[in-house]
């Protein structure tokens, strides 16, 4: 492995559930190290152990969750501002990453925001979607989506990329392919029904997320925030319904689109293919994917079927991890000049920096 | 109650999962009375009662299940014969369905056919969507179809009664009043995207449904034997996609579909309102319902949502009660001029006789 | 039906999951009527109905939910006392009960508290194991505990009635009858392990009964509340070992005993079918039952099996019936002359009155 | 890293639960390699690929299961013969790992037997609870038992080990430190109560374990061949009473003890902490665990807390891990002179060979 200097990680909201795989998946990476967790400043977690809130990883995981308050983030400034390469992630809410992402990015720090507070290009759909308006508005199209399947040329050298949502990951990587080969009709609205696991709400107590209240069912219809954050990357409306369902972790995608007159399954598999040859996370499958297939899993699972000019795509990931972290860590490893799947796929570990 | 004079009843198949419950129903009925439970003839479960397969049911259904043999079907169809008024449930493959139906109906005696035996009006579609070759082509159009919501009134004095799927029971409620006030474009093709508990598949050793195997996935993409059915009855094209996921009962669909321009959110409700306002199963929300408010009940929940032309109707029901069950009692109950919530709803217990 | 006069009923605490059963139970009782539901003054919930909280129960429970306050209780007092015969349900905080219970009570109403408020006959045990004083200290040794099973004949025209805690109910049914019979050894310490669903902590929100981070664990070892109530009414110490699993209802009890030498299965049997004969929730089981049998039923299912002089007899009921509301209205039934199974058990149903 | 020759590894059973994970640790560990995954000769799994069994490892276990029939395992043989070192994983059933496990052994071959086939040292227990005589009586006391954390010292050089049940492990790790430093009555009879994921029974197609069917139930009470196992190496009796429950992975097992009079808690923590101060698979808690702690993890979590002379212990695995899969890596790593914790700990990973 040539490149073997070390490159420090911070992250901030740790205390989430995209927050300890960020801190697992650095610790166990082969370059990336952590060098600190930080939680809200008020939070009741505050200077816990990240092990006490997720006794799983006791011996594993015994990073303190420091405050994230003003002086501790200045002094965190200052020390990431000295080094080569440095790598700040965000799981935290929307406003905060809003509010915080630009003061923490510096020379040779890169910022990898996984809220949501960045990722519109249009700043008036801000109020609506995430209830605050943009302070950054003009900056909102330059900043680099951090889908790594489509967008790993955009990447390096920024100072901030901004993550996709987790139904907006499962769903690009079923309809772009079609997109770009041109296969779609012109008035085609992908109807896309989605289903994710609880731990999608986030962890905190809620009588709804309770396990003798929760069950299967839709929420927030025509309303989601992930709807117009699809439609700006897939260049078309769609009529995107989520549902939350009675399991920990996973989004299958059940994606319904019109192709045009003429196109065939073969045409088909070949967007796909020639899309996704090379992609390690990106798996091509003869069945459909089962959600736990994929659930702690860093891939994401692809299917499709078409009947005359009727075609599914099934697209399976897990929310917390190709929908949030390990896509987060993905694209970290690309703007470091590694192998994307350095320290998330075990076939990565030997083969080192590209 | 004027009508106190019981009915006889007989469940074929009643070791499975409607055909438990069918028993419940049956012995909790006010009128209705249990007479015979049969298993297929070779069943490993003939002869045992039916508590014994479901221990919940103990001092409760301690009824044998008799082999179905031909001298057992002999003596029961005679002893039917005499009655005034009798009832003959079949929760039986389809094809043992269509083999049986006729030869166990006579003269004041209705079967009920809860399978997909009779469903389809179109003889050409049971080779490939059943697997056989249909010997009572010439009657399939002329057998009542037993949705009591829509066809109530074509219930009474028949020999045969084909009851609905599941999931065509949850899609119709759903597109039928839409369709019948004329609300759609004429180009809609409704998604349909549905999710059933494990318990559709049936009670049976089966690797695909043990419990480390399951999780959600979709199934029988475009090929589905419920297509055909519900496009029989809404009288258009639908696109239906079944999942299964990790839980025992219910299923929730979700319909996605295109409204004429101009129509408004209270013609919409107008037609839910106006054909269902005395149907006692039928439960219009004013927010999406979760499966578990249906599971284990004999109701239909209905909602809905349009932004502009696009339409969202979700619609949940017990798979095995209002998709199997329940509705063959319900219709029962109106063939023998009862409440059509006699033995299923508390408050009908009450009003006896109509 | 000799008895058809009206009994009314009320419950406090009718927002929790013992007190939406209460409700469900009253309001399908021939006998019962539900007068009005409480809850806390200041709850979020006052002024819903009941099915808001509960939409399964739209069209079944839409009943409001009363801030209990000071002038409500008072009018509901004073409507009361006219009355034959009342019965008043507390599903209520145990300390609530405590300081509320006397105030209800009055000639002719029963109380009927659910809560831990009385069932210790020690005042001295109150403040550790359930951190208040208590008031009415000589009261508690005549105050009855109502186990039906055990003590029907004490319930009768009582101010007051303590119903037993869930683990307790499980743990006597199963210990009771070998002390009776005099069949463990003197020295036997009854070593109970009990495994319950997570609806007993409650509803409400609470980051450790949340779906993602509930699993199966022990909690509160050597000081649970019920192991001093199990010690007081099997009349010697056990060891109580609760935990919580990932299942929504039920309570399984494993107890592992020590029988006098000598005492043969036989003996172990005729005390089991001795104490239950006639009593028709207990079911005798030749099969260890599931939890499953006896979830969402009012029943408690027996097992045993003796292997030497150790014995192992296994306890399930339904944590919220039988270990709470269906018990409550078991006993309420006695209290009101009626068959205990009124209400609750179809064959009930139409014997009627005693 | 020292140590870098590569060391071949055969997995027998490679289809079920224990033989996936098996595979999985295998590729992904640093000096261990996979050679082949036989399955039983007429297995309808032969000459599929390990990950069209599991869907989850598409990429990751494309690897065929060979039917193991005589001719492949004589070419098997042969090939190991000529290796420095090779191991033989059975996971295969008590019979099967019986009659083979010698047949297989050869010069610088280990064999690891995850079955029951040779765990007990009485031959005359093998008819009573495994259902066949033992062929190799007179070897059975000398098989060393792959308990690493106490008897890593016996493992190496050996033709054949037998390593521990699920159940055992959990229970032995709980009760041996005890009985070590003699803190236990002379009279004290563990009773070990124990729960189960279902992935304990295996993978098959089996009505007990369909999603449907399965619920908490306690079963093999006084019968469970784990029985004998744990008396055997915690030299005394024990009452072991196994439970399955609704989960997929893990055990928890609660031991009630009796320590001597004036025996202290410290002394408890000593007897603990002395015996695993320096084994980094087993974790001392200081709350209870939860099995989601312990799930798909090789760790096994203890906690104790003591009541006069009442001593409970909380002991949680991963019962296909550390009461399998990982426990045989584990061992592996031992005989191979390698840190125990390599290819299964992160910190491992750089420790490389001690």
């Amino acid at each position: 492995m040539v490149n073997t200097k070390k490159i420090p990680c911070v992250v901030f909201g740790a205390s989430g559930y995209a927050g300890v795989e960020l801190a697992k998946m650095i610790v166990s990476h082969p370059i990336f190290t952590l060098e600190a967790l930080f939680v809200s400043e008020h939070s009741s977690d505050a200077n816990k152990l990240l092990s006490d809130l997720y006794p799983k990883y006791k011996g594993l995981l015994d990073f303190p969750l420091v405050p994230g308050g003003k002086t501790n983030l200045e002094a965190l400034t200052s020390s990431l501002s000295s080094v080569d390469k440095g790598l700040v992630f965000l799981a935290t809410p929307h406003e905060f990453s809003h509010d915080i992402a630009y003061s923490l990015s510096a020379k040779n720090i890169t910022v990898l925001d996984l809220s949501g507070g960045f990722r519109l290009q249009d700043p008036e759909l801000y109020p609506q979607y995430y209830g605050f308006s943009h302070k950054y508005a003009d900056k909102l199209n330059t900043i680099p989506y951090g889908l790594p399947e489509w967008n790993a040329h955009n990447l390096k050298d920024q100072a901030l990329i901004s993550l996709p949502g987790c139904y907006p990951t499962a769903s690009q990587m079923a309809i772009k392919p079609l997109v770009k080969h041109n296969l779609l009709t012109e008035n085609c609205v992908p109807v896309i029904n989605a289903i994710s696991g609880v731990s999608g709400a986030g962890r905190k107590a809620a009588l709804g997320t309770s396990f003798c209240e929760l069950s299967l069912k839709p929420y927030n219809l025509f309303v989601h925030r992930h709807a117009p954050e699809i439609c700006q990357e897939v260049g078309r409306k769609v009529i995107f319904t989520p549902h939350v369902a009675n399991f920990e972790r996973g989004i299958l995608a059940t994606i319904v689109m019109q192709v045009k007159d003429g196109v065939t399954l073969e045409q088909i598999t070949t967007a796909f293919e020639s899309q996704y040859a090379d992609k390690p996370f990106i798996r091509l499958r003869s069945e459909p994917p089962h959600i736990n297939d994929v659930a702690y899993t860093p891939f994401c699972d692809l299917y499709w079927q078409l009947d005359g000019t009727d075609l599914i795509v099934i697209s399976a990931i897990d929310n917390v991890l190709k929908g949030a972290s390990s896509q987060a860590i993905q694209c970290a490893n690309i703007i470091c000049d590694l192998h994307e799947g350095l320290g998330l796929l075990p076939s990565a570990q030997t083969q080192g920096a590209v």
